[in-house]
C-alpha cells in the first residue's frame, strides 16, 4: 500500500505523526490534507534514510534545490558536497538532475546519503543513453522510471502533459520551450509522430509509481521561459491537461503535485497561483522561482524570491530554488547555498503573513534580540549563522561593543532604550 | 524661485524636457504632476553637476543608495568610491549619511563628483557635533540645514513628524525606534522638556528649503524596526501628521516626499502603500526596502528586494535600497553594489508589472537573445555584465559554445530550435 492508501485506510505511520507535530498542525487536519490530496508526502519506502516531510498549504512552504552533474560539469564529489549544503542550510527537498557521468551511481549516492527527499527527471537518463530521440520507445522511458523507483527516488518530474495538440501554441513565443524534458518530448513526437508515452501509458506509469510509492511531480514542460510568455495558452492548456491527470493519480492512490513556472511578472503571480488551486483542487504547486524578471541573469536568486513570496502567498506550497547561475553555468557549491537561503527567505516571508504556526516566533525572537543588542543571540538565529558572524567580523567591531559599525555610538537603538520614558 | 514655482507659472527649463523624454512620458502630464506633487524633482541650483530626474508614480521607479561614513569606518576615499559604484551600477540618488570626519568637506566632495541628486540627513551633523542632545537648540539644527543648502545638497531628510504625543505610542513596541534621526529628536524632547524643532519652527524650514530648493523628504522617526511593530499606531500617527506637512510644503512651493517603512510583512504592504496615497494625495512614498522577515541579515539585500517589489507596485515611487550588511555593519563597497542591484531589480519588476513605458522592452529584448543563443548580446543586456561575465567564464565554458555549462547539449532552447514545428 503507498503512504495515500494507509491514510486514507487509517492506517498511520508514526512519520505521519511527528509530521503533525512538527508542523504544529492537528493530526486529523493533516491527515485530511493527505487524503484530498492537498499535502503531498513524498516517500518511498526503499530511501531508507528518509525522513518524511509532508508539502501542502497548510504546512510550512518546502523549498526544493536542484542539484547534479552536467556535461560540462561532472564530479560525484561536488554534488554529494551540494548535498551537504543542502541538509546545512536546510533545503526541504533535493532533486538530482545528472546528465552526465554514471547516472545510476550518482544517483544511488545521493538517495543514500540523504536524508531529505530525493527527486529525479527519469526521461533526462532516457535523453543521455539515446542521443536520437527517435530511437526511444516507450518501454525505454517506463524501464527508466521503474529503476528510478527500485533506487529509492521519493519523487519524479513527469512530463506528461505535452501532449501533440500543443505543440502550435508554442510557435509564436518569444522564449520557446525551456524545459529540457519538455522540448525533449517535443522532439520526439516530432520525429516518431506519436503521442507523447508518458501522456499515452499514463496507466502503466500509476502502477510503477504506486508500486514504489513514488510521487509525481506533473511536469510543466511548456512553461514559459520569458516574460512575454507569462500565462500564455500553451502554458494554460498544459496546466488543464495535468489538473485532469492529477485526479487520475489520487484516484488510483498516488500522491501527486504540479509543476508550475517559470517567468510570471509580479501582476500575473496571484492569478497564476489561483487558476491552479482552482483547477487542480489543491493539489501541492511546486513552482521554479517564479522569476519576475527577465533581465538580472548572475542575481536570479533574487528575481526568483520575489516571486517565490509571492507565490508562496498566493497559493504555491512548494518553491523550487533558483540560483545566481540560473540562465548562465550549472551552479556551484556556493551558487547552491545561496538558491537555498534565498528559497527559504521567500518561504518563510510567505509563512509568516500567511500566518503558519510558528513563523513568526523566529522574526520575533529575532527582534527581541536586536532589541537588546545580544548580537550573540542575533548571530546565532540567523538564517545564515556563517555570514551574518563574518560580516561582523569583518568591520573590525570590538567582540563585545554593544552596537554596530553603521551607527555606531550614535545607534538608534541604544538611544532609544536610554529614554527613561520608553523604557520597558 | 524653486523648479516647482517655475513650473506652475509655466517657465519649463529645459531639464524637466528632458525628464520628460526620457520617461517616455508626455510633458504637459509631468508638469501636471509635478504642480500638485505628485512628482518631485530634486534640484538644488548649486549642485552644478547634477543631472536632473524626478521621482513618482508615473515615471520609472527610482533607487537610492546610502554611503557615508561611520565612526568605526571613516575614509573619504571609500566614500568617493561608493560614490562611483552608485552611478556606475545606476543607482538614481545618493544620500551622504556620514557621522564621523570632516562632515562639511566629506559632503561637499560628493556633491561635487556625484551627477545624481545627493541628499543628507542634517540632524546627523547636530548629532556628532552636539554629544549631549540637551545643549542643541533650534538654531543649531536650522543653521546646519541651511549650510548644507548652500553646499547644494538636493534634499534633505527632516524628522518633523516625531512629536511628543507620538512618544508614548512607542512604549510597548518589540523593536523600539530604529531611526537615528527618531531617536535623536525623542531624547532631545525628553531632556529639553519641549517640542520638536523641526515641527514647531517647519515655518523656517520651509524658509530654507525655498530658498535653497532643497526638496523636503519628510523622515519617519517612528518607523517599525521589527515586523511585530508593523503598521503600528507610533507609525501611522506620525504618516498623518507627516501628510499635514506635506501639504503646507507644497503651499509654500518646496516639494515634498514622504518616507516610509522598514519592516513590513507581505500582507501589509498593499495597504501600507494605500494609507500613503489616500493621506498624501500621491505625494512620492519613499520607502526603505521595506523588508518583509527579520531573520536574514546578511540577506536584507533579498528580504528587502521582495517588499521593495511589492511596495513599488503597490504605491511606493522611491526605494532605498538596503545592502547585505543592514543589521550587521557599515556596507562595504561590494556591499553597496549588491543593494544597488536588488534595489534596482526589485524597482524594474515592478515597472514591468505595472507596465511602465519601455519597462518591457527590456526583458523581451534579453528573452529574444536568449532564444538565439546569442551570448554576448545576453551578458552585455544583464543588469550586471560584469558578473554575467564572470559567471559564464568561470564555467570554463568555450567561449562561442551555443549552450551554457547547465544543460550542454541538452539545451531546451537549443533543441525546441531544431523542432521544425517550432521554428520561425
Amino acid at each position: 500500500m503507498t503512504v495515500l492508501e494507509k491514510v486514507r485506510q487509517n492506517i498511520i505511520p508514526p512519520e505521519i505523526k511527528t509530521i503533525a507535530q512538527e508542523e504544529r498542525i492537528a493530526l486529523e487536519t493533516l491527515l485530511d490534507e493527505i487524503r484530498h490530496g492537498r499535502v503531498a508526502v513524498p516517500w518511498n519506502p526503499r530511501h531508507t534514510r528518509l525522513k518524511p516531510i509532508g508539502i501542502g498549504r497548510r504546512l510550512r512552504t518546502k523549498v526544493n534545490a536542484n542539484i547534479g552533474t552536467s556535461p560540462r560539469a561532472c564530479q560525484i564529489e561536488d554534488e554529494l558536497k551540494k548535498l551537504e549544503i543542502c541538509v546545512r542550510y536546510g533545503a526541504d527537498t533535493v532533486m538530482d538532475l545528472s546528465t552526465a557521468g554514471d547516472l545510476d551511481k550518482i544517483r544511488q549516492m545521493i538517495i543514500e546519503h540523504s536524508p531529505l527527499p530525493v527527486g529525479t527527471v527519469p526521461i533526462y537518463q532516457v535523453m543521455v543513453e539515446h542521443p536520437d530521440p527517435g530511437e526511444v520507445r516507450a518501454h525505454h522511458i517506463l524501464d527508466t522510471i521503474r529503476k528510478h523507483g527500485e533506487q529509492g527516488v521519493d519523487f519524479i518530474t513527469v512530463h506528461c502533459g505535452v501532449t501533440r495538440d500543443k505543440i502550435p501554441l508554442v510557435k509564436n513565443r518569444v522564449g520557446g520551450v525551456v524545459s529540457r524534458g519538455g522540448s525533449f518530448m517535443i522532439k520526439w513526437m516530432q520525429q516518431t509522430g506519436q503521442e507523447n508515452p508518458l501522456y499515452e501509458k499514463y496507466d502503466e506509469l500509476l502502477d510503477i509509481a504506486r508500486e514504489y510509492d513514488m510521487t509525481l511531480s506533473l511536469g510543466d514542460g511548456l512553461r514559459p521561459g520569458a516574460i512575454a510568455d507569462a500565462s500564455d495558452e500553451a502554458q494554460l492548456s498544459e496546466l488543464e491537461t495535468i489538473a485532469e491527470l492529477a485526479s487520475l493519480a489520487l484516484n488510483r492512490g498516488v500522491q501527486v503535485m504540479i509543476e508550475g513556472p517559470g517567468h510570471v511578472p509580479l501582476h500575473k503571480i496571484r492569478e497564476n497561483m489561483e487558476i491552479q488551486q482552482k483547477l487542480c483542487k489543491g493539489v501541492p504547486f511546486y513552482v521554479l522561482g517564479p522569476i519576475v524578471t527577465d533581465i538580472a541573469p548572475g542575481y536570479d536568486h533574487i528575481t526568483g524570491a520575489i516571486g517565490g513570496a509571492l507565490a508562496a502567498f498566493y497559493g504555491a506550497a512548494f518553491l523550487c530554488y533558483v540560483t545566481p547561475a540560473e540562465h548562465l553555468r550549472l551552479p556551484t557549491i556556493e551558487d547552491v547555498k545561496e538558491g537555498i537561503i534565498a528559497g527559504r527567505i521567500a518561504a518563510h516571508a510567505a509563512d509568516l503573513a500567511l500566518g503558519k504556526p510558528g513563523a513568526r516566533d523566529w522574526d520575533d525572537e529575532m527582534s527581541a534580540y536586536r532589541y537588546q543588542l545580544n548580537w550573540p543571540k542575533m548571530i546565532s538565529l540567523a538564517i545564515d549563522p556563517e555570514k551574518a558572524e563574518r560580516y561582523r567580523k569583518e568591520s573590525h567591531i570590538q567582540e563585545d561593543a554593544p552596537e554596530c559599525s553603521m551607527c555606531g555610538e550614535y545607534c538608534a537603538v541604544k538611544i532609544s532604550r536610554e529614554v527613561s520614558e520608553l523604557q520597558k
